[in-house]
This record gives C-alpha cells, structure tokens and sequence, in this order.
C-alpha cells in the first residue's frame, strides 16, 4: 500500500489523482490533503478519503472547512506551513505536489529532505529553485517523478537509456487556441477566447500559459533541471492533436516518443505506480482514430514567451524566477481584463530586462528576488494599462 | 572492436551493413562475407574488407568469384554449408543473416550454438522455426537483435521495460504501392507498378511482399517469436509516411514509440552497437519537414495475405512454413508475370487449405513441409496460371 499525500487536492491535478487512487484503493491511500481555498469540496475529500493530515490555503478556508463539519484529521498550519505539514508527515510515501504557484516550493524542499517521493505536478518548483531541490534529490536519493504529460513523456522514454544516448529532448505542444494565428491578429482577444484549450482541461492559469506559450516555456528550464540537459539540447514543435506527449532524440538518430489519450489520470497513476505499472481505467490510445499527427515550428514573434523563457533559462542564475514571478502577476491582469493578450509578454520582457542577475542560493534570495519581480511586473502592468 | 560476420553481404541489408562497418571502422571490423550469385560485387567487398571467411550460394558462383580475382580467404563450401560456416568461425562476434529466403535457417541455428550474437533480418528463419531459434537461443543465453525496422523498433520501445507491462504490439505498415485500392482494383497491376515502393528501397521479393501486405503478416508472426507474445497482442496499422517504425502499448494504456529515417542503416548500426549507442551518419528525423503522420485500419479484403499470417501464426506448428514457402513461389510467379497480383493470395490460401497441420520438431520436418508446399504451390501456381 502507497500512502499519498496531495498538495492541491481540489484542483484539476488533485481531483484527477483521487481518481487514480480511487481506481487503484487496493494498493493506494490517501493520508494527506492540502487544498487552497475552496473547503466545500476539501470537506468532501475528507470525509471520503479520511486523511490524518489536512491544510489549507489561509485560517480563513480552515474555520469555514471546520464549520462545513467535523474535521477529525490534525489540523496543520495553514499557508506554506501547512503545505509542509503535509508534505512530511511520517505515515506519507509519495507526495503529490500539485498546488498552483510558488506556494508549493518549501513543501516539495522538505519532502525530499524527509526522504518522500516526490511526483511533481507543479512547474514553477522547478523553474524557480530547480538548482536547489534537484540537488537535495540527487543528495538524500530520493526520486522525482514529473506529472506534467510532457515530462513524464521524456521520463518514460529515457526509462533504461544512459544519459550518455540522449541528444535532444523534443517537447510537443498544442500550440493553444491561437495557433496559426499572427502577432496582429492577438490584440485583442479575450480571456475568455484564451481559456479555450483546443485538447486539454486544465485551470485557469496553465490554459492562458498554454495560450502564450509560457506554459512550454516553463517546462522548457523544467525539463533542463529533471533530466540534466542543457537549452540548446531542449526543442519545441507544435503537434495540435497532443497525442505524442513527447519525445526524445537519441544518439544514433532514433527518436523515442510516448504518445496516449490527454488525460492527466495517465501521468499520475505513472507516478503512483512507479517503478511498476498498473492496468488503470485510462482508455488506449486510438491512432486510428486520432487520424492524423501534424507538427508545425513555434512561432515566437507571434507567441514570444518561449523565447522569454529559453533566455531566462541560458541566463541562468536568478532570471528563470522572474520570468515566472513576472508571468503570474501578468497573467492575473490578463485574466481580470486589464491587460492585452501580447501585454503578457511585454511586461515579462521589461521585467527581465530591468532585473541584474544574481546567484539562488538559498530560498530566501529566491524569495526576495521572485517579490522583486512582482512587484515590478505589478508596476509595469500599471503602465501598460494607462498607456491602452 | 566487434567482428562482424554478414550473410547476404551483396544485398540491400548488406551493402547498408558495410556502410555501417564503414562509418565506424574504430569500431567493426567484417570477418565474414558470404553472397549468393553476385561474384563481381562480393569480389570488391572481398578486397575491400578482406574477410577471413567467404561463402557463395553455388559452386559456379565460386568459380566466378575466383576467376575475378585472387581470393585469399580461405573459401568455405558453398550452399548452406558456406553459410554456417562464415556464421561460426571462431572470430566472428555478431552474425547479420541478411540471406534472402530460407537459406540462412541453418547458419542462424549454428550461430547460436556458437554462441554467437544474431542480428536478423531475415525473417523467414524465424517464420520457419521461430521456436527452435528463440529455444536454442535462450537455451544458449544468445541475444537475437532484429534489424526489420518495426522489431528493431519494438525492440527499443521495450528496452528496460519488464514483459508484464506489455499489453499489444503495434507493427507499422506503410500499406505499400497499392494502399487505398480496391480488391477489384489490383487484378491487372504489373510487377513493375508493385515494385514502386513509396517509402522503402529494398530487394524484389520483399517489395511485392510489402504491396501483398504480407511482408507485414511475416513481421507478425516473427514478432510473435521475438517478443513473446500472442497473435492477438499483436495489430498492425497502416501508416504511410513510415516515419513511426512501430510501438508498444502497455498495461496502463501509455504507448511508446520510435521514429526515425526510413535508412536501414539506423536498425543495422542498433544491432551492431547493441548494447551501446553510437553517433553515426544517419541524420535525425525532421518531423516539421515529415509535416503530416496519418494512421489507418489495413484493409484485409484487398489485402488478404495479412489475413492469412495471422491465421498460420494462430494455428502454429507448420502452417506458418507452408505460407512462407507458398508465398516465396507464388511471388516468384508473379514477378515473372505469370500469375496475377491476387493470384498471390489465392495461391498461398489453397496450399493452406491443402495442409494437414503437423508439429515441426526438426530442421528435417521444416524442410520436409516446406518442400511439400512448394510443390504444392508450384502445381496451383500452373492451374491459376492455366485458368486465366
């Protein structure tokens, strides 16, 4: 029996997981639940799946989680704390970290540092301190699974290979609902036009990160840190139908691909299972019916945030934490209606731009220099609005 | 260095392999040559790589190859002898039986009671006697590569995967010269119009096999005796673009595949590195410049020779010999444009119908049913031929 502990349980990874689990109760339990803020639903995992530790978002989601009815669990801390609580709690073996944002990064730290596997669902980890927790990995053995379809792709392609047989690691995506589109013609679009992912259901956040391209931009460093491969070794090519997750070019000219339905359950109950594999209630994939595979070159003048994070990443040091610090607080105004669709990457490029590099190492410098570059994308968000 | 032995060194599969032992001459060096009539070319290669030992398919093959020039290889028999013996010399680490037909049955048994590595691409061995080979060979702990490009391909997609996680093969076909056509449509197509293959350059016989589809029922059944696996885990799809060479679908419904150049040098030099990687000449795939991958259902109405493998592989013993040995004649026939292109089927199936299923304990009982069903198939072969 696994013992999982997950980081944003109410979320689309966090409910997709439980599904997993649900599926497999023979050989997973649930002994831990972080959520953010929606406590209706937290209440309803908890009564179901009866984990011994339970978090929240703020003090305020728990006093309305402990009105909705009787909490038996332990009550943590709320807020990172509360996350970590979950995240190392004895009784846990796996840690799902799939709560959104920065917020997870001191939990998944203190999972390794506690000897957890941890099964990563989360990019900004990776892309903010991934020098950081791939080191605590590699120092305390303990393994990191990544959940993303894409990474966890690469990860089942690698399985087995020396690293001394990879050449390139070949990472598809969807090209969003605007692909094929020109840089002129996404002036003004709208959240709503932007939230319609053409293969996956995914939040808020990720879908517009999808939509800029940001989003393969962020698994681009991610991928550099999981499996050691430098920029220059990291490829993009646009495949609109998502059935090759992704890829890997070996030595000799051979290219490994995985390819499956688009649904997160698949990655997830890899990681769950791994090193085995299970039978899963996750149908095969249908090439047949999938027709037909195209893959097109990104177009980073129209979508310019891939190429803002492939900078970021040969720039190293500091700059990957403001590309994503820049790009939420971007994001967050496009999605309100403050800023354009092409404003996302403007205000990340003038971050960047005004930010002087420096060393990560501690999560305090990464801390200060990710609420630097909120607070200047915040302040630059202003600009572009009063100038539109 | 790894001593290469190459039966069928003057064939497609064999001037690739010299190719490979070319690009990597720190690495392979040829110990072994053996052709069948082509004594010019075997004379040059001869000279050229200076193999310790020679074989030919006749003694007047021989003849000619000592009359071109002085052979200072100690010349073995000709015939199937010639062939065990440069399969079993004390030197030779890896035995490629690229023989067409069924010559090379022999020398790859031999080879393995040597404990020689095989890299097959020949695929009538293990249609013939696929259980003697994968017996002796485990008996014998020998490792078979395969260097068709699908097995070659599902061979790497299993790397370092445990036989449990496996749930179905998928062989790639590129559906040949004739996809798409009607049965009504392939009465009157010439030889000439078979041996247009869009994707592939090989030899005659395996390019009508390729429009039949049979080629593809031959990799069923070999796929069957190289991995393991029943003829109901194992599908094929049409795929013209050739680019996905084959795939694996395992237990939690991931699918792995590998893709690559249709240059058979790629599966040669995989065999011959084994269980390395090399950088070689090959160059990568370009999937933007592929552009498009489509996947269809094969249509085994027109193509009735799918149909039949899986029906000889599901019967096993020695129907698998008879529509090997029916199918090499009534190819034979067709390319002399003495029976139509579905006289081909029609030819194999009678001959099918004609057997009497029996266990294929020996080497003798193989080539005993293989006789009887050339006969056979030679004497429906006249009666088609006479009826149209």
């Amino acid at each position: 029996m696994k013992r999982i502990a997950i980081l944003g349980s109410t979320g689309s990874i966090g409910r997709s997981a439980l599904a997993v689990v649900d599926a497999h109760a023979d050989r997973l339990s649930v002994v831990g639940l972080a959520a953010g803020e929606n406590a209706e639903l937290l209440a309803e995992q908890i009564a179901r799946y009866r984990p011994r530790t339970v978090a929240m978002a703020s003090g305020g989601a728990i006093d309305r989680l402990r009105r909705i009815g009787s909490v038996d669990a332990a009550l943590a801390a709320s807020g990172r704390d509360g996350l970590v609580a979950v995240a190392t709690a004895p009784d846990v073996d796996v840690v799902l970290c799939a709560s959104s944002g920065t917020d997870g990064l001191e939990a998944v730290l203190a999972a390794i540092e506690h000897g957890k596997t941890v099964a990563l669902a989360n990019k900004e980890v990776l892309v903010m301190a991934g020098g950081m927790v791939t080191e605590a990995a590699r120092r305390r053995g303990v393994t990191i699974l990544p959940v993303d379809s894409e990474h966890n792709a690469i990860h089942q392609c690698l399985h087995g290979r020396k690293p001394s047989e990879v050449r390139r690691l070949i990472l598809t995506a969807s090209g969003g609902p605007f692909r094929g589109r020109k840089a002129s013609e996404l002036l003004n679009v709208s959240a709503e036009e932007a939230l319609r992912h053409p293969t996956w259901r995914m939040g808020r956040k990720i879908t517009i990160d999808s939509a800029t391209l940001m989003n393969k931009g962020l698994e681009v460093i991610e991928a550099h840190w999981l499996f050691g491969v430098r920029a220059d070794q990291i490829d993009v090519v646009i495949h609109p139908q998502s059935v090759v997750h992704s890829m890997v070019e070996l030595t000799d000219g051979s290219t490994i691909a995985q390819l499956g339905v688009t649904d997160m359950r698949l990655p997830i109950q890899y990681a769950f299972s791994y090193p085995d594999r299970w039978n899963g209630p996750i149908p095969p994939l249908d090439l047949v019916r999938a027709g037909r595979l195209d893959f097109d070159v990104p177009d980073t003048v129209a979508f310019p945030c891939l190429r803002l994070a492939y900078r970021a990443l040969e720039a190293d040091r500091s700059l990957p934490v403001v590309l994503n610090a820049a790009n939420e607080i971007a994001v967050a105004r496009f999605l309100e209606g403050r800023v354009s669709f092409p404003s996302i990457a403007e205000i990340i490029e003038r971050t960047m731009d005004a930010h002087v590099p420096a060393e990560m190492a501690s999560l305090a410098a990464v801390r200060a220099v990710d609420q630097w570059a909120r607070e200047y994308s915040q302040e630059t968000a202003r600009r572009v609005q009063l100038k539109a």
